[in-house]
């Protein structure tokens, strides 16, 4: 791995070096595992007792905490860390450059559309009119159906399945085995069984945006699902027909949102959450890990708890709810005192 | 896409038309999004207002709000627009037929049996002994065990699993990333380590299935998983080892059952609900989103919350639970009213 | 199948054989669909009812219930019967021998190093770098990236998605579906959008973990995730970004751990449990199903419901809830009792 000083690596994240600036870094860890050659870093105060042991070679550490770093550690100091972490971890970890061309175990329809640079990697499966954009990444194994289109720049990873006429924008992400455009739970009761309602809307998935693995986006059943860009879906998550998720939206992993709901732009779903169908989440709006949302959550509101309800309120139903076996035994007193025997429930 | 009349439509759905019977229409829209080629479709009161501003070419409504549909617009007239919804969008977005025959790029073993009319597509691998039904289609990439069979009109999406033996009925559908008769959780405790029993039971999926994407259903212990007559699984859904799902049975996405419990005939589990295991669900039981089940259900109850208790109760409990606060005040005014300081609590 | 006679069934699992030594059995099947070939057990008190009525050839029991067996039966007595019962099953239903070699479809490439005795199915690709040992078993289709590595006798199910540089110990079974080592969930805000942190960290499955199918590991962010010998991960399930399972550590079905958390040696998860980021689950720490952890959990403790609680205090909550209506009316009494009625609330 390429090694960098740390004034190179001062200067790349706008930061200000103390100690050392000759100093060469190769790698990343956290304060208690790194050596003389990681960076590593500290975002906030609560992590400063780590530093009286470390070995890292420098630490990210920001402005706010100058003065609180042992002055024996060589330091960068940053307004964000988190942010110059990122920017140098980019650095030093490159994203390695996708092989080139085409496998020659792919299959790729005659009628297909492939930008410039395109990679696809072993068995990959490209359907009938299907259209990818300059320098996609389709990986091992991924399938993509007739008249889907992937714009430039997104990366596909293995075992992929893009269905029919799903559309994925720019710069997207998708991870192995997500599942997009699959046909959503729609069934109408009809002499004795439950027959399938055709599914035939879209699913747009529009740029910048990230899926995580094993996750599923189900088609609209008549109009579309949409993500929104810049929005980012963790693992194992499922979006029912006709979602619609805003710009700049984090769903955390295993989060469920049934048919037809909608979040607004820059909301934030907590893990393992699950939304009703046919409901609205404001615009950032935050919903707990666990909440189940049975109602529209308002912009800018949060709410959590089953069912979900403002944080705050929700925090002391909570709270209350472990002091009733006290409230019980103080009731049973106050009736003692009050009632005669034959009076008592 | 071809276009139908008006006229043909409705007696498509054996419906009444009100308006121009000769106007075509060759897509289906919701009411906000629908242009005049389209039809659309209003199915409740509460979406009546959309009607004053649709371009929809022509709108399926029941013959219950017959006189509350504005006269100008087009109507089909029925008893349920969601039955005739679903036939008319299975008319005009008939399903594409499946490629015809065996690509070049699927491995089917010599002794695997296959029926009439099979599609199979490009990567597809069909174990020793297996056997596919008449016009089974098997998408790309798609890997059916040894001596698994599919019935009749079958249909697996790319990327799915049917490991060794595992039985799948007639006209069944599996999407994308499904696996099904995967092991059982089943261990136990000895000399220190769990040690795994080997599962060994069948998975049986009976006819008219539908299976979503990424879901997994385990094969049993010792006797048999099985999946009955017409039930629909959503994605991301856990079946356990030696569950029983009855007929009819709709459970919604990422839903889980733990191992030997059983769903009776026509029962429906909303969505992350989680079943415990050893339980049984009666038929026609209801199971709220996200309840925990940690008892038996009654046939015909509905149950929701965690622990799962017959919604009206749970709702009850709900609702009481966000007065807890007031009630502690209540009870603090009591005990000031009823005790000297020294007796308070 | 091969068959056993009672006697060799009993002296393999050190039991003690009741009734005609001789009898074969040549399958196992539950007490109420097991013929007169077949072995059957009984567990418990709960179970033995249906003694009275199987027709199994043999029953395994434990001696403590050994006078309260029907005398008609044959036994063989035991002292715990699912490990007899494991035993059995591994004896009659011994693994099939995975198809030898390579198939010829499969991509290996040329820098990989392979040991003695693998087995690789069509359509999988093992990546440069990557290392097998000896006699692993890799299926159709599963995709093992750059670099990384497979212990020896590990058994890797069909579509399983092994990212670049994640580490798998001996003895490890990775179900269809699994994917390790995918990217964590990590962004900074900055400049209006969610950036993505690289994540940069391993992934390290210690020896004799068995993986469920569609179940996600997150590879580390600096640091690595890991999972320790002997854990048993269900299906579905989510791992973070740097997680850390301990040894021989149970987490059933559907369940979530966030990003940074520790789970202590021996600790079991219920399934569809959740665990918030940067938290400790205790050794031997049990979490209810469908718990929602949101503070660390001490070694040994139990927890359940949501947020998650001990489990005896959880348990005389939830309780309390149901008994809340009466409270509320009990309440209203004394305060009729209490009160003139301009001072009620």
């Amino acid at each position: 791995m390429k090694r960098y000083t740390v004034g190179e690596l001062a200067s790349l994240v706008d930061g200000e070096p103390v100690g050392e600036v000759d100093h060469l870094i190769g790698g990343v860890a956290p304060l208690d595992v790194a050596g003389p050659e990681d960076l590593s870093f500290v975002a906030s105060r609560q992590y400063l007792p780590y530093l009286a042991t470390t070995s890292a070679g420098v630490v990210l550490a920001p402005r706010a905490l100058a003065g609180e770093v042992p002055a024996s550690l060589s330091q960068i100091l940053v307004r964000d860390p988190h942010i110059a972490l990122a920017a140098i971890l980019r650095h030093l970890f490159p994203s390695a450059a996708p092989p080139p061309g085409i496998h020659p175990t792919a299959i790729v329809a005659e009628s297909a559309r492939l930008g410039e640079g395109v990679s696809i990697g072993p068995y990959a499966v490209i359907g009938e009119e299907a259209s990818l954009g300059s320098r996609v990444r389709v990986d091992a194994h991924t399938v993509i159906g007739e008249g889907a289109s992937v714009g430039d720049d997104s990366w596909l990873h293995p075992h992929v399945t893009v269905y029919p006429g799903v559309r994925i924008g720019h710069r997207c992400v998708v991870r192995s085995g997500a599942r997009l455009g699959s046909d959503g739970f729609g069934y109408v009761w009809s002499e004795g069984e439950h027959r399938k309602v055709p599914q035939v809307g879209g699913c747009i998935i529009a740029d910048d945006v990230e899926i995580g693995a094993n996750t599923t986006v189900d088609r609209g059943s008549i109009g579309d699902s949409a993500v929104g860009q810049g929005s980012k879906l963790d693992n194992l998550v499922h979006l029912g027909h006709n979602v619609r998720v805003g710009n700049r939206v984090l769903i955390v992993a295993q989060t469920g949102i049934a048919g037809s709901s909608s979040v607004g732009d820059g909301a934030v779903l907590g893990g393992q959450a699950g939304v009703g169908g046919h409901l609205t989440i404001g615009r950032g709006a935050r919903v707990g890990a666990q909440a189940g949302v049975t109602g529209n959550v308002a912009d800018g509101e949060t709410v959590s708890g089953y069912p979900a309800r403002p944080h705050r309120e929700a925090l002391r139903a909570q709270a209350a709810l472990f002091r009733l076996p006290d409230i019980l035994r103080r009731i049973q007193k106050i009736e003692r005192a009050l009632f005669a025997r034959e009076e008592r429930p």
